[in-house]
């Protein structure tokens, strides 16, 4: 049996709803193939492991209801860092540290979940290995709401996080059109880069509500004169006028909109405002009509009470995939959706090699933005649509969901 | 038939999830009892009937699917209004458009779905009708997720935002605990006075998470040094300190902590934005970690897709009660909640005087706040527990929840 030999796997990066689905793929594929004896779960990362974190997940996660519970919880179980792995020519001795712990503990396979940044350690892991002749293979699983890495057709965590996005844009609709006053209001959405996200706020519409009435994402220049005409003219067919906008819209230059505006409270301490923010005070201005601001937050990466049962499921399969892809022997891989059809939509997992992914961000085709700017295409509602079908079965007890017991995360004494 | 007259509903206030429930049961009410010919509604509340809005409902709500639809479409069907009725004697021409309306339409009841200033038209009006020997019965249906209505239990539409609060604040917590950082979250959750709905934060709290870790309500005198030393506290057992607070959170002499507060709305209540990013600002010069705030805005009142059960069947019930209050020749009064037994869990309907209640605020007793005035005692989790129950069963189509069409509210041209 010691012959089979161990495994590990990490979470790293910002929170999805969908990293733990992964994770219990992972654990559901080591199951069905019975190729490792013990499971560790690095805590918090990479960097927790430097410093001797880990659990034994194969006596955690060992009945279908464990491994179903910890698919619909959100954030990390594991825990998370932000945390680049140094070259390693500048700091061996990290690399010592963490091969001294692969070997001692007999680990075969390293998964690591995570988003561009994360890939950069399934990377440098990678290279270390091969050029030191180790027999180990670093395998990556992807993970962010912002769907920005490149080869992989979406991400796992994104149509949980579009179908909140989605849900709430139509919610607030709701919300929005009761009143007989003019109004405007601005939802800002995540994505400092990359417009996905935000573009997802466009599945709220409905046969009655056209909410957002315009849209802005990082990809296309944002113009503020050109803003204030674009809801004016909105203004002319109704009351209410909806935005969507992601935090990380730029002017031509590429300078961040938020950067240009400071609140001061009543401290005195200079607030530096959101682009949603930014922008009410901006239209407040000019228009002199109710204008409000609702900033989606974490809520957005962690509501699971919604996730997309498409997401999970996926997210479940890709995790199950990188199993596979480790035990065929692949390595310096990442696994990746590759959308077979449309209609009916199906999905396929396939690895790439780690280079073309790691450190690199897929942003919006212009394409799929409207020629103005302010607006997505036909063709990016056609690419999302399947991505949010569905809803979890969610359990609740006491009235708030059921999810996966984290009392190691946040203690103060850290286990081994 | 037409001695049977007519009645009409209008809906007032700020939104909740659970007013359209309220709206569908006086239908179903009006249809079960068949005593009534037509049931009209007021668009934009009293202030859109002056200008004569208002909508046939009989004609739109006959099928059962529709009343069900209705129920779990959030914020106002009928649209809203924040208009206080001038005194009789000030504007007697605003009474007499109304009354020639109900006359002129064989209006035998109106049904009036607000909170305490809502109510304060339904005093209004039953005075003139009654001041005028008019045949017309005025009934009022309590709605917000405020819970600060005297006389009811609790009030409708409470207990879905309760849910929302409590499960977004679990998910937080799970999004918060990831990292291997000391750090600080505080969510402002809404309530200018009462602090109800901060207070069911608590309700997040699991075997494994004791967020929020400290919870701030209007009804204790708010002072920053404590808050510094209590959350230096938490610090000392955990990494990560959540902290619930409510909007209206006052120092001992009455001023609002927030850092805005300039803006007067039409009932004279300042208008409130940022006591959590106040505290954030103030957090971070003391403690020098991680302080994130999370405002969670208009969604606590406007999440269907997490409504509690609970609330919507309640809401449907006591709409349906409105109507045999009405048939039974009641006016001037109110439908209420009255807890017969909270183990089993059970309310009857029975209805107040609208003099008691109108224009009162009902907060949190004292008793129910720890002597330190940072969290909510076991008395207060006994009554709000039973209010979270359950899920709403919810339609999905193209991922997001069937919500009612409400093109009348957002068209320019108003309808008739």
């Amino acid at each position: 049996m010691l012959s089979k030999g161990n495994c590990i796997i990490g979470q790293s990066g910002g929170p999805t709803v969908a990293i733990n689905a992964s994770l219990s793929g992972v654990l559901q594929g080591i199951i069905e193939s019975d190729a490792y004896n013990s499971v560790y779960g690095m805590v918090h990362g990479i960097e927790g492991l430097l410093q001797g974190s880990y659990l034994n997940l194969s006596e955690q996660f060992k009945t279908k209801e464990s491994l179903d519970k910890l698919a619909i919880t959100p954030s990390m179980y594991l825990g998370s860092c932000r945390f680049k792995l140094p070259h390693y020519e500048v700091a061996p001795e990290i690399y010592e540290i963490l091969f001294n712990f692969f070997t001692s503990n007999d680990i075969r396979t390293v998964f690591y979940i995570g988003g561009n940044d994360s890939m950069d350690t399934v990377v440098k892991l990678s290279s270390y290995a091969k050029a030191n002749n180790l027999s180990i293979n670093i395998i990556g699983v992807p993970k962010t709401i912002d769907n920005d890495l490149p080869m992989t057709d979406h991400t796992p965590g994104f149509g949980s996080a579009a179908k909140f996005v989605a849900t709430t844009m139509l919610e607030i609709a709701h919300d929005t059109y009761i009143y007989n006053i003019p109004s405007v209001t601005i939802v800002e959405i995540m994505g400092r880069n990359a417009g996905w996200l935000t573009a997802s706020s466009a599945l709220a519409r409905t046969s009655y509500s056209n909410a957002p009435d315009l849209i802005y994402l990082p990809e296309a220049p944002f113009c503020l004169d050109s803003f204030v005409e674009d809801v004016k003219r909105i203004q002319k067919q109704r009351k209410n006028v909806i935005v969507a906008v992601s935090e990380g819209i730029k002017d031509k230059d590429g300078n961040y909109i938020s950067a240009t505006s400071t609140a001061v409270d009543a401290f005195g301490h200079k607030q530096l405002c959101g682009a949603g923010k930014t922008l009410e005070n901006y239209l407040k201005d000019k228009l002199g009509c109710k204008v409000r601001s609702v900033e989606l937050n974490v809520l957005q990466r962690s509501a699971s009470h919604i996730a997309s049962k498409t997401d999970i499921d996926e997210s479940i399969m890709i995790g199950k995939a990188a199993v596979k892809s480790a035990l065929e022997g692949k390595t310096a891989q990442m696994v990746c959706y590759h959308r077979m059809s449309n209609d009916p939509y199906y999905v396929d997992v396939v690895s790439h090699a780690i280079e073309d992914i790691a450190n690199k961000e897929k942003v919006v085709p212009r394409m799929w933005i409207n020629e103005a700017g302010n607006d997505v295409t036909e063709d990016m509602l056609t690419y999302l649509r399947p991505l949010i079908e569905g809803e979890t079965v969610m359990g609740y007890a006491n009235g708030v969901p059921v999810y996966c017991d984290i009392t190691h995360l946040h203690t103060k004494t850290e286990q081994k």
